[in-house]
C-alpha cells in the first residue's frame, strides 16, 4: 500500500479552516452551532460534495461523510470535530477532520476497491459548550428530549434554542444513536496536547486509554439584595459560597491522586449588576482521572464540598452533575497496525495515553477503535498558540490513511 | 401653597414606565443604553412633549426638561434615573423620575409664576453599568476620552460603542460639565432601600448624609491551558486567585466598620470553556462606609489582598479602582424646609442616612441638594419584588412638589 495524502492540499485546507471563528486577537472562537461552527460546516460540506462524496446529518449535526453506496458492509470510520474552545488554537478538532476527509477523498482518487467503505465523520461540540462530547455521546446512546432541554451553554443559552434554524441538522434529535454493527472500526488523528513526544523527538503517538471524564454544573443560591443598605451579616450572598469552593478544588484533586485534575472553567453570576449582592453563581466542573472509580470518588467529594461551602454562608448548593465518561483502553489491534505503518513510513512511534477526552471515548464502546497523536509545540493547546509542524500534521495524516485502508480491507 | 400633585396620573405613568426592559421571569431589566432604557426615554420625552416642555440632552445622554425659557435664573433641579439594575424593580430611579416630571408639569399647568425655572432631570446610568452614577458624575466634573474610552459594561462591551447610534444623546461627551452658577438647589425623590420606615411607621425620610462610595475592578492574569492535560502544580489559575480575594473581602469589611459593606457582584472569566483553565478572572467590586477616610483605607486593603491572593496561585493581580465619591452632608435649609412640608400635609418624617449612593451625592458638590425618602416595603430593593405603597409614592412626590415650590420663589 504505497498510497499518501495530498500533503499540500491537508495543510491548504487547514489553514482554510482556519479562518473560520478567527479572533482579531489572535486564536480562534469556533464554539458549536455559532455562526463561525456554521461556516465551517459549509466548507467541508462543500469539499465533499467537489470529491463526489455524499454527506448525511444527523438531528444533532453528526457528519457523516463518503462515496455513495456501500451500506452492506459495515464501515470503516475516521473523524473529529470542527467546533473549538473560545480563543482557542487551529490544531485541536481540525487536523482529525481535514485528514480524515483528505483520507477518503485520496482512497476515493485512486480508484481502489475495498471490502468496506471508508468514511469521514464530523463529531458535534466535542468541546463541550453544551455538554461534553456531545456528538459522539449522541451516537453511542441518544439524548432524551428532556435531557437535551436541560443543556445551556457558556452565555446561559439553551441548546435546543441553538438547534432552532440550525442548517446543519437533519431528522430527530433523539434519533441519533447508531448500530454498533454498522461500524466496523474508528480511529482518530489528533494532537498530542502533552510536551511528550516533543520532549522524546517521536513523531507518532499510539493512544493506549483515555481518562475518565466527570462534568457539570454546581449552582449556589442566595438571596439577591442592595449592596448599600444590606449588611454584612444579613447577606446570602451565592458567590462567597461558590469562591469558598472553587479554593477547595485543587486540594480535592490532589487528595484524588497524582494524576486527578479538577478544573472549574466558568463562572456565571446573577443578577450580575455591580451594586447587586450575587443571588445565583453556577460553576462549571471538569475532573479527570485515568481510574473510573476516582472519577466516580471525586463526583462525590464535589457534592460534600459544595454542600459545606454552601452552608458556610447560609446559600443552598446543587449540583448537577454530568455522567461519567469512562476511561477506555483502546483497541490493541488497531494499534500494532498504526506501529507498522509507521515503521513502514521511517516515522518514530511510541505508546501514550490521553490526558484529554475524545471522541475515540464514545467511539470505542460502539466499535474497535484507536487513536494517532502528533506533537503539540511546548505541549499546549486550546490556545491561540496551539501549533503542530507541517511535517508531523503530514506524516499523522499519512499513518491514519495506511491504517484505514487496511482495515477497509481487514 | 396648596397645589398637589395628579396622584392618579403619577401611579399610571409609573405603571407604564414599568413596562420598558420587563422580565418574562418578573422583575425588569432597564439596564444603561440598552433597548429598554431607549424605549423608557423615549416615552419619558414624549410626556415632556405633551407637556410643552422642552428637553434637552447632553453628549452622554443626561435629560434636563422644563418649560423653555427661564435660562436667566439659576434653576431648581430635581430628578432621579429611568436605568435599573438587571433583574431590578419598578421604583428604584423610576419614582424620582417620574416624580421630578409631574412636579415640573403640574406647576406648569397651574400656570404660577416663580422667580427661578423648575426643571425635571433624568441622569445616565446610575446603576453604574459602566460607570457608578456616570450621568451625575459627568454633570459634576465631566470625563476625558480616555476615560470614556476605558469603561465596559457587564457584559465586557465598551461604552463608547455602546454610544453609538444612541439616539438620546447629543453633543460633546466631554463637555457636559455643568456650570454651579446654573442650578440653585436640587432636591430628589427615592425609595428608602431599607427598612427603617416601614418599622417605625413613618412616612417620609429626610436624608441627612449619602454614604462614601468606592468601585472598580479586579483582573487576575494566568495562563489558559487545556484542562485535561495540565497538572494541577503547572498551572497559573486566575479564577482560583480570585476566589481566594472574593473569600476575603467579607472579612476586610468587619475589620474596616460596622457601617462597611463590600460587594463582589459580577466576575468574568476568560477564555470561559468548562474545559480551560483559566487566563483572566475579573471581580467588580462596590465598597462603602460613611467615612470617606474608611473607604479609602478600603481601597489600598482590596489592592494588597488582590496581590497576595495573585501571588498565592503565581498570576498577577491588577486594581483599577474607580475614583472615591466622596460621603456627603445634605443641606439643612432644604432639609428643613422638607420638614415643614411634610407636617403641612399631615405626613409624619424623620431624619435618616442613606446606605445607598445616589446621584444626589454628585449634585450636591455642586449645588445645595436634599433627599425625600418613602418607605421600601420589607426594605428590599434592586429586585423585582421591590414595592412601595400608591399613598407613599403619591405622599413622597407631594412633599417634593411643595419643597420645590419653596425653594422656586426663595
Amino acid at each position: 500500500m504505497s498510497v499518501r495524502v495530498d500533503g499540500e492540499r491537508l495543510l491548504r485546507e487547514l489553514a482554510e479552516l482556519a479562518e473560520f471563528g478567527r479572533d482579531p486577537a489572535g486564536g480562534l472562537t469556533r464554539t458549536s452551532f455559532s455562526a463561525a461552527d456554521g461556516q465551517a460546516r459549509a466548507w467541508y460540506a462543500a469539499k465533499c460534495e467537489e470529491a463526489g462524496l455524499e454527506v448525511r446529518l444527523d438531528g444533532l449535526g453528526n457528519i457523516v461523510a463518503g462515496l455513495p453506496g456501500g451500506d452492506d458492509e459495515p464501515a470503516v470510520w475516521s473523524g473529529s470535530h470542527l467546533d473549538t474552545v473560545p480563543c482557542g488554537g487551529a490544531f485541536d478538532g481540525a487536523l482529525g477532520a481535514v485528514a480524515a476527509l483528505e483520507c477518503v477523498r485520496r482512497l476515493a482518487e485512486t480508484g481502489r476497491r475495498s471490502r468496506r467503505p471508508v468514511r469521514a465523520v464530523v463529531f458535534s461540540d466535542e468541546e463541550g459548550n453544551y455538554h461534553h462530547l456531545l456528538g459522539s455521546t449522541a451516537i453511542r446512546r441518544g439524548f432524551s428530549e428532556s435531557e437535551l432541554a436541560a443543556m445551556t451553554g457558556r452565555d446561559g443559552d439553551r441548546l435546543v434554542d441553538a438547534l432552532e434554524g440550525w442548517a446543519w441538522a437533519r431528522g430527530s434529535r433523539t434519533g441519533t444513536r447508531v448500530d454498533p454493527a454498522r461500524v466496523h472500526a474508528f480511529v482518530e488523528l489528533h494532537i498530542e496536547q502533552g510536551p511528550r513526544l516533543e520532549q522524546h523527538s517521536v513523531r507518532i503517538g499510539v493512544v493506549t486509554s483515555i481518562v475518565g471524564l466527570g462534568g457539570g454544573l454546581v449552582r449556589f443560591h442566595g438571596r439577591a439584595d442592595h449592596a448599600g443598605t444590606t449588611p454584612m451579616d444579613a447577606r446570602g450572598d451565592a458567590l462567597l459560597a461558590a469562591a469558598r469552593f472553587i479554593g477547595a478544588m485543587p486540594d480535592l484533586a490532589r487528595s484524588s491522586g497524582p494524576a486527578s485534575v479538577i478544573t472549574t472553567g466558568r463562572v456565571r453570576v446573577q443578577p450580575g449588576g455591580s451594586n447587586q449582592v450575587p443571588e445565583l453563581a453556577e460553576v462549571s466542573l471538569d475532573f479527570r482521572d485515568p481510574s473510573r472509580d476516582r472519577v466516580a470518588a471525586m463526583l462525590e467529594a464535589i457534592d460534600r464540598t459544595a454542600q459545606e461551602a454552601a452552608a458556610a454562608y447560609g446559600v443552598t448548593a446543587e449540583w448537577d452533575a454530568d455522567e461519567i465518561v469512562d476511561p477506555v483502553p483502546l483497541d490493541e489491534g488497531i494499534r500494532e497496525i498504526i506501529r507498522a505503518r509507521a515503521t513502514d513510513l521511517g516515522l518514530s512511534s511510541t505508546d501514550i495515553p490521553s490526558g484529554a477526552g475524545h471522541d475515540s471515548q464514545n467511539m470505542a464502546l460502539l466499535a474497535p477503535t484507536a487513536m494517532i497523536f502528533v506533537p503539540s509545540r511546548d505541549g499546549r493547546s486550546h490556545v491561540p498558540v496551539e501549533y503542530t509542524t507541517d511535517e508531523d500534521a503530514i506524516a499523522g495524516a499519512d499513518v491514519l490513511l495506511a491504517t484505514l485502508a487496511e482495515l477497509a480491507d481487514s
